[in-house]
């Protein structure tokens, strides 16, 4: 799995601050054929009904992205020496289509899954995440977990069906996800009608709200994903939303009381081992956020995932 | 309690973002004598002995509680639904007068109570809840559960009674509060003086610091507060510099190391059925805030204020 | 035309800054009917190509307009006191649907003109002229006055017939406009291709670009124009990237070498007499705006444009 | 005039970022009677019907002017150099008390002109240009030189007499100032009434509005005040509102189509010679202004007004 | 200790926001001679590796200091009453030479130790504690706590062996530091190698990382530091990194995850008591800091470690 | 000289937000040799005597220049179309060594120089146009435009001979100018001292100050610049503190009462047919720019110095 590793310029000889930006100073290339785990943008945001913006958010995830060095701290992964590592710039997009955003978005996943390299993708809107799903779990549905603010199982908002808050109840309804894999974690917030999660929950999906997670600990949280799930296929997402709007405030539906950052590293680390096919962290706005600590924490959340993602190619026989 | 609800539109259908900011996008009136909560706001600041601008708080609170949905995540309280509630635009000041200023507050609140509302107030420094305290207290003296980071019972600032820091002393001293049924969760910071606090301890006020919420935990001073209280009458008043300032930087007196936004929660959460006879939510600054993080914080909590008064009148006989 | 004027609150003796944000603190009313002059937002961005954000921008125009007194300096014009002017608040949209949008827009616009009013627009990305003109020309083609740093005649974006690079030459093939009477001010920036502007021109639309403005001066501009249409029916459309970005830094398509302030003034004060149907300023988009400079620069050119409509009513038979 | 110059950092070898913010880095004194010119701040904004804020004026002119070197480029004065100039800190204030906040600032500026020094003030909203002149014109009534976009000759503003809009109205009915060679160069917006000029205009005050300045260009005006104002004890009054909102867009009363700062700097430059016995720039809001801006065309204009005054104290015989 | 103690504007009759601003609003001076506690600026950020600007930390550290009042909230500790405290200016620099800097700083630290005063320092890039302690620890090691989210004791940054990352190495190379009494606390963050801690170990350092943080408590981590100082003179350092960036965004080095402001508050007063003999907060930096919460945070700690030393002075012999 | 042309992807197809940001979208290159021009960042600004911060410079204009789009509108230049253009990232550096630096810069531009493409660079602070200048005229010295608010001709700063505000007088000194043919446009502001502009003068160098801008017009200003230099190898260097602070608001050395932009368009437009061997735009620094106007700007002018630069090679023989 190492061999013909893309260059990286060496953190501790070149400034941080110099080069064009990608994600955390990575490669850029064309080709997901020679890559382990391929980084990509999704710059689309129409399935935002409330505030839009994270059209913008891979360009400066991948700025705020310059900060991360070599190594994780805590597991001391260092995933650009144990993997084939690059960004593959950003997936098609058309920002006034919809549907062909979400087909070239599935068309460009399908390609990279097809050659070998597990997606790793910086949003975008949520519903990047359906078009993203549908390549990876094209042939075998997959377990979840999804960290996150919302549930976004909604039906449909504004009387569509393919929205930000409609994404999991797709995915489920088109088969690509295993119900009762499903982990949604950091829920909370006003909702738009008293039964709001019934469907999620009947559905199988199993809800660890904010109350749930102070109750039980993030750690012990991760405990019962990682137990439930084994060896299964899973893919990682995680909306930003999911943090404490403290230290991700730019993001389109704000929530008051989230996850902190601490919390957050340990749901993550709580899950090394699972096998993540692949991983996404959405929903960051620049415009709403004058301190870039929202892109800060996102990139920081990506290389955690990136983490995973090596541990688990590492483990693979 | 539930003819005659003014209208809202449908958060699911309707933007948010769209039409005329009101609180929580509620519908506007003239005519408290229809409404169970009447919100409202105060922008009002001369009160402020130093950093004003919460003469601004009401619009932008207007603004961001754009983002409130129909029903509370953990009560499932729907308090449009069960109470009727519009938004009456702000009370009367005037910006270079003091003193006319608090007397129109207070007879814009009178009437209110005395056509059966309950208000649910937006500020304005601090000073604007003697105001209404004035008015909400006029006939019988009521408890009081303070959430902030200054008791604001000193005699005089600069010199003067009447200010955002001497607020309570005041109220006190007019036989608006039961002294032994006052409360005040959050104290923190440096002290004008070392005996700060004694006037209000010795006066019979409670006051839970920092340090005593970090050792009980917000649920249990909750547990305290509401055992002491009963069925009491109270007034509820939230300066939001009570909160940390990584969540609420837009503030004129900002404090370091305050209540974390679950603990504020589990606080309003913690008092549920006690007889909050009127709320108001003080001190966002929107000029001190790029972010609109402090008004998105101030909206929450103000609907979370809401639902106490909406489930305190759906208890009454 | 002056029976029945809507209330105001009296900008000497209230705070400007006091009460819900309604357009220049007009009152809000729903009935069209006994209006003169219908103000009205429309939170509609789906048709940016680049930037997308100016679905915020009427909520933003109304909190900046606060700062709107009564009378115009220059030309005394008190639109409030001879005219009946209220605001109507948003035409309805959906932020996930853009031909539904333009149809309620559309219908919105239709019921005003239909019921006597003229309508004065804040949007919203630059495709919500084109159903604002498909309801002011349902029946009759009329002139065009279009201020813009960009000429919006292409024929596709991203492959896409609508969007906010187009609209006039769709409104032109859909015989909405006066082709000879279109007068495009301002025009500059970099372009997609070396003969972008052929198409309008071939059409009859005539170009001031800036080098045009320069050379003319703004008030010569104004009065070619003012000759060229003399009394017919026309429409006013002000893109705020008309304005040089150091005035109106918040919006998409910044383009630097713009109008100042005053070349504007110059141009809408020219123009004073012509029979405006109707007008919109468009393209403010405040998360690109931490200043509020842009939508402070709208207010006023919505106002100026107020006093033109107000000018023309006061003019008819 | 030279002897015993209070010293200053050399800006050619010490960091201009560096030690303690004085106005451009001026030696702190509290010895009026050892300077020709006396700097202070008054950081009073009680007198803004508005927006208010302008009390940390003088902390952000400070901060902001240390980019200010020796000597004036087009002049050649080097104002340190041949003046005794300090920074005596802030005169005394209380942000709860309009009263005595003008009587403490009309005793500081008195003692400073009692003994022999001429003030330079940084606002603070324009209310102190009241308390100052009642100081200054204690004997002699002066000429005025205001820059600004507003009159500030109304009678009354929201029912009370003293306040940022009336000073003028108020000094000139106190006999401070001579009427008849009062200039206001700037004004525009809109009006509160239609004859809001009236009253000035019979005073005998001269009004360049905007109109007046593009017509006439600043230099012109400035000759005819000049011609007009002679040799008599001029007072200059800076309304930073008097610039276009681009360059200072922190202030409470912005109004678009202003001043360019090189027309600022033309008139300035054009009234060499006169008799400055006073100055001071005001209504700078920091907290409006996230760029910051506004403070550094405001040390910049107060640096031009002292090298006016330099220029006065060195033509004496 | 207590005799011709520097005097102070009563924060109590004067408002904060007014005069030039120094540290906590205590009096200038130039003379150390006559302090117990000399409070200075280093502007000093050349050693940052990557992003800079905290040569203008001092100046804003002042300006938000303003908000200090007189006495410590939980330990009842009034600094300037208890001790001698002036604000000395800023050590000089020279921002483009690193040596020279170096040097001066030294040199003017020696001097206030020598006359028997005891640093308190607002930084300034790390670099900045390396010229301190060559002053305060030149006859005798010290013992060190250094908070910090990194160890900042790399061999080389960037080929160069002193800038902000390799302080400490160089600290305990050159003998200034009793290495087994060095505790470093808040340490996390991506590594620039797998073993970037090792060296810091190896000689003696206890690194307490934010997941000993977590698992002590960090009430634990200031007992344990505590028992094994003991008596010996020891230098505090605080790094504003090693806070969370939600309460501490504006600062070079970001890193989620740190302590929150209630934990920092816990270990400095787990350590009252502790013979701190001086002590700086070093990386605020402005520029990356819209909203000041930055600054304000360090201000408090700033004013935490004065406590310190305070109590220090107070228990001498 | 456009065989083999860069791609570059379709700005009328692909969204402008999309992908990773090169300058103009460009495409990345690593070998100048297949270039007619190089475009490049050099992230230094160690030679800030006073604000810094240009190291990020390059980043920010990579990614605002998004904005630009094919044909520049007023001279038909479609430079992509007609040159061989990309982007080669970022000259090497070391944020912790001036010397180093100044030589990986100087080595990167000869490398490009020697094989044939000519350098259009971003900063930076001014000091690398020295080491560029020691590349470019490494064999004969060349004419210089250099449009800028300071002469940058001191002889010291800070007793250093290399930093941002002597680079000229290096560049002269070395030979690399023909002091005859150097001109400085846009000059003003604080002088360090009286005679600050006497050695560039008496060495040859013509300055146009703002005064003389006014007076001539820029257009003028570009003939006597053009009829001078004739057909001389041209180094044209913009410090976009040229600009006014309006527009370009984040720079460390403001200066207000600067060019406009569309004075500086009429300048750039004016010297058309000039042989530009080289350019750079400088001094842009991103943290003192929350609102990006300055980026923008910088983008845009970049864009002309490219059309520039691809008009002469177009005309060579």
């Amino acid at each position: 799995m190492t061999a013909g590793r893309p260059s990286r310029a060496d953190v501790a000889t070149v400034p941080r601050f110099a080069n064009v930006a990608t994600f955390m100073r990575a490669e850029m290339s064309q080709n997901p054929g020679n890559l382990d785990i391929a980084m990509f943008g999704v710059p689309f945001d129409l399935g935002s009904s409330f505030r839009s913006g994270s059209r913008h958010g891979p360009a400066q995830i991948r700025e705020l992205s310059r900060l991360i060095r070599e190594v994780n701290y805590l597991t001391g992964v260092a995933p650009f020496t144990v993997c084939r590592v690059a960004d593959l710039g950003d997936a098609p997009v058309n920002s006034l289509d919809v549907n062909a955003s979400l087909n070239s978005i599935e068309d460009f996943v399908l390609d990279i899954v097809e050659r070998g390299a597990r997606p790793l993708v910086a949003g975008g809107d949520h519903t990047i995440s359906l078009a993203i799903l549908r390549a990876v779990a094209k042939d075998t549905p997959v377990a979840l977990i999804q960290i996150d603010a919302h549930s976004d199982t909604q039906d449909k908002m504004l009387g569509h069906p393919v929205a930000n808050g409609t994404v999991f109840r797709r995915a489920i309804e088109e088969g690509l996800l295993l119900p009762h894999l499903c982990f949604q974690v950091g829920i909370r917030g006003t909702l738009f009608k008293v039964d709001e999660l019934a469907w999620a929950r009947n559905a199988g999906v199993t809800v660890f709200d904010m109350e749930d997670v102070e109750t039980l600990g993030a750690g012990e949280v991760a405990v019962q994903i990682m137990n439930a799930i084994g060896d299964r296929p899973t893919y990682l997402t995680f909306d930003i939303d999911a943090l404490d709007p403290s230290i991700a405030p730019g993001t389109g539906g704000l929530e008051p009381g989230g996850l902190s950052y601490r919390e957050a590293l340990r749901l993550l680390h709580g899950i090394r081992g699972l096998d993540i096919v692949g991983a996404d962290v959405v929903e960051v706005c620049p415009p709403l956020d004058p301190g870039v600590l929202t892109a800060t924490a996102a990139a920081n959340i990506m290389f955690e995932e990136l983490c995973l993602i090596a541990e688990a190619l590492d483990q693979e026989p």
